[in-house]
C-alpha cells in the first residue's frame, strides 16, 4: 500500500524538464527529459503531460528552458527588459497551447512578472536566467503542498466506508505529484477509510481507465471502471457518496470547466442526490471570468475520438466533434475544496 | 443517395440463417450462414446479430433451425406434442442468452405459440418443421412493415432542416433491415428534410461509431461522431431538435430499456429542453412488467470495457462494470413512436 506516494510528473533534472510521459501509460513508465521550451510545448499538446496543475508546472520550467536557450543563443546577453519582452513572447505561445486550463497562463504569467519586478530592479540577465528556474522550483513546491491542503481540507467529506465516483485523472499525474480530487482518496485511505472508486473510462483519451486505475491500482485502492455512459445508472443502482472532480478553471460564479462529460456527471448526480464535488487549488480559479460563458473551450482532434492505439472502429472518411471541456453550472456544484477549505462562491 | 435502402440484416437462405456479420462492420461486410440453432446463439450472444428487433427475427429462425435438427435427428419423428416439448426447451435456452431485450422472447415464444396451436389440430410433426421456417418469415416481414410504420408516424416529429442525436445503434442493422430510431431520419431525408445526424460513438462496443455512421454514410446522410459524454454539452451549446434512441424493454408505465448510456442522454435532453423520443415496434412493449424496475438489466463481460480490437488500454487486472443497458424512467420520455403512431402510457 502506498497510498500517499507522490509521482514524480514534472521535475527539473540537470538543465532539463523531466516529465513522466502520460501517453504511454500504464504500459511502460517512461521518463523523458526535455531540453528545450518546444519540447515542452509538443508534451502539452500531446497530453505527454496533462492536467491542469501539472501543466502549470511543466509551462512555468518551460519559460526556464526557454529563457536558458534565449540566453545561451545571444553572443552578447541582451539587457534585462529587452529579454524579458523577447522572453514573453515565447511564454505567449506556450500559453496558446491549451486554452482551457487557466493554470497554464497562470504559472507562465508568475514567471514571466518575477522576471519582470527583477528586471526593474536594474537586475542582470544572467540573474534572470537563474531566477526563472527557481520560481519553477517555487511553484512546483507550492503545488506539492496545495495538494496535501486540498486533500486534508477535503477528506472529511468521505464516510469511513464508501464508494465514489471519479472523472479523468485526478491523481499525481494530474499535478506536480500529489494530486486534486484524487488526494482526497488517498488520503482517506492513509487514515483507515474504507473508500471503492468507480472509475469513469473518460472517452477519448481514457484517462480514467489508463491513469486512474494505474494510479489506484499501484496505490492498492480498490476500484472498477465504467464506460461514462453507465455513471448515471451507477448512482441509480447503487449508494454513491460523492462525486469527485478535478477543475481547468474554475469562473468568479462557480461555473467550472473540466474534462468532456463532467456535465453529464453532474446532471445525473442531481438526479440521485449524490454530492458534487470540484477540488482544485487557487490556480485554477479564474477572478476575471464572472461565468463559465467566458472560458474558452479547446476542441481537439477528430481522430481521438474515431481511432485508438493504432485501431480505427469508424468508417473512413466520417467526422467527429471533439471539444476536451465542457462547462458545469455552479449550481450542480455541492461544494468547491481548495486548499483554503470546503468553499462557495464568492471565493476568498 | 440511398436514404431507404433495406438492409439484409437476418435472412432466410436455403435452410441456413444468414447473418450480417455486425462484429466486423464497418471494415468488412461479411455474410454468415449459421446451421444450428447453437450458431445463431453464439451470434446472438457475441452481438454479430444485435438490436432488440434484429435479435427477434433471428431467434425465430433460429427456432427453425432447431426445429429441423430435431427432426432430422430422429429415426422417426416423434409425435408432435413431445416435439414441442423438446423444441420448448432448446428455445429457452436461446431466450436466455440475452435476458433484457424483450423481442427475442417474445419472437421464440411467438414460434413455438403457432407450433403448439397446430399440434393441437392434430398436424404431423413434418408439418411443424415447416411452419416455424413459415412463422419466422411472417415475423421477419411485420418487422419490415413495422419499420416503414414508425418511419411514417414519427418522421412529422423531425424539423425541415435541423439536428438530432442518435445513440447505440436503431438503423436497419438493429431489425429485419428497416430501423426502428433511424428510421425517422431515413424518411425525413427521403421526404427532402435536411436532418443532420449527431451520433453517440456508444462505448464500450461503439455501436455508433462503428454501425451508425457506417448506415449513414451509405445513405448519404450528414453526421458527426461525439463520445457519450459530449452529448449534453452539445446540446447546451447547440441547438438540438431531438434526441432519438430505441428500446429493449419498455414497461407499462413506459421506463425504458435501452442501450447503455440513455438514462445520461435523457437527462440532459431534460436539462436542455430537448425532446426525447423512444422509437420501437410493439414486440419491444413488455406489458407484464408494471414499471423498468422489474426489467431484468444484462451485465457483460468487463474485457469489452477494457480493450478494443486487441488493444488494451487499463492495466492488468484491473476489473470494470459493464452493464449493457440501463432504464430511463417515462417522465424523462417526450413520447413513444410505435407502428401505431405517437403514443403515451398507459399504451394500446
Amino acid at each position: 500500500m502506498q497510498a500517499t506516494s507522490i509521482l514524480e510528473t514534472v521535475r527539473w533534472n540537470a538543465g532539463k524538464v523531466r516529465v513522466l510521459d502520460q501517453t504511454l501509460l500504464p504500459a511502460r513508465e517512461v521518463y523523458r527529459d526535455l531540453a528545450r521550451i518546444e519540447e515542452v510545448e509538443e508534451a502539452i499538446r500531446t497530453l505527454a503531460v496533462r492536467g491542469a496543475p501539472a501543466i502549470g508546472v511543466a509551462g512555468a520550467y518551460g519559460v526556464a528552458l526557454g529563457a536558458r536557450t534565449l540566453a545561451a543563443g545571444s553572443g552578447t546577453l541582451p539587457d534585462a527588459p529587452a529579454f524579458v519582452q523577447a522572453l514573453q513572447t515565447i511564454s505567449d505561445h506556450l500559453v496558446s497551447v491549451r486554452p482551457t486550463a487557466v493554470n497554464l497562463g497562470w504559472a507562465c504569467r508568475r514567471v514571466m512578472g518575477r522576471l519582470r519586478d527583477l528586471a526593474g530592479t536594474g537586475a542582470p540577465t544572467a540573474a534572470l536566467v537563474e531566477e526563472s528556474v527557481l520560481e519553477a522550483h517555487r511553484i512546483l513546491a507550492e503545488d506539492l503542498a496545495l495538494s496535501r491542503a486540498m486533500a486534508e481540507a477535503g477528506v472529511a467529506l468521505l464516510p469511513e466506508e464508501g464508494r465514489v465516483i471519479s472523472h479523468c485523472n485526478t491523481g499525481g499525474l494530474a499535478t506536480g505529484g500529489g494530486g486534486t480530487a484524487l488526494s482526497l482518496v488517498f488520503e482517506a485511505v492513509r487514515r483507515g477509510q474504507r473508500i471503492f472508486v468507480h472509475v469513469d473510462e473518460t472517452r477519448p483519451l481514457l484517462q480514467g481507465a489508463r491513469l486512474t486505475s494505474w494510479e489506484l491500482q499501484r496505490a492498492g485502492i480498490p476500484h472498477a471502471i465504467q464506460c461514462e455512459g453507465a455513471a448515471a445508472w451507477l448512482m441509480k443502482t447503487r449508494h454513491i457518496d460523492a462525486v469527485l472532480v478535478g477543475a481547468d478553471r474554475v469562473a468568479a460564479n462557480g461555473d467550472t470547466a473540466n474534462k468532456i462529460g463532467t456535465l453529464s456527471l453532474a446532471l445525473a448526480a442531481r438526479e440521485f442526490g449524490v454530492p458534487f464535488y470540484v477540488v482544485a487549488p487557487s490556480s485554477s480559479f479564474d477572478p476575471s471570468l464572472g461565468s463559465g460563458d467566458e472560458i474558452p473551450i479547446e476542441e481537439r482532434a477528430a481522430d481521438e475520438v474515431l481511432q485508438f492505439g493504432g485501431v480505427r472502429w469508424s468508417p473512413e472518411g466520417v467526422s467527429a466533434w471533439n471539444p476536451a471541456f465542457d462547462v458545469t453550472p455552479a449550481r450542480l456544484i455541492t461544494a468547491w475544496v481548495t486548499e483554503r477549505g470546503v468553499e462557495q462562491p464568492p471565493f476568498a
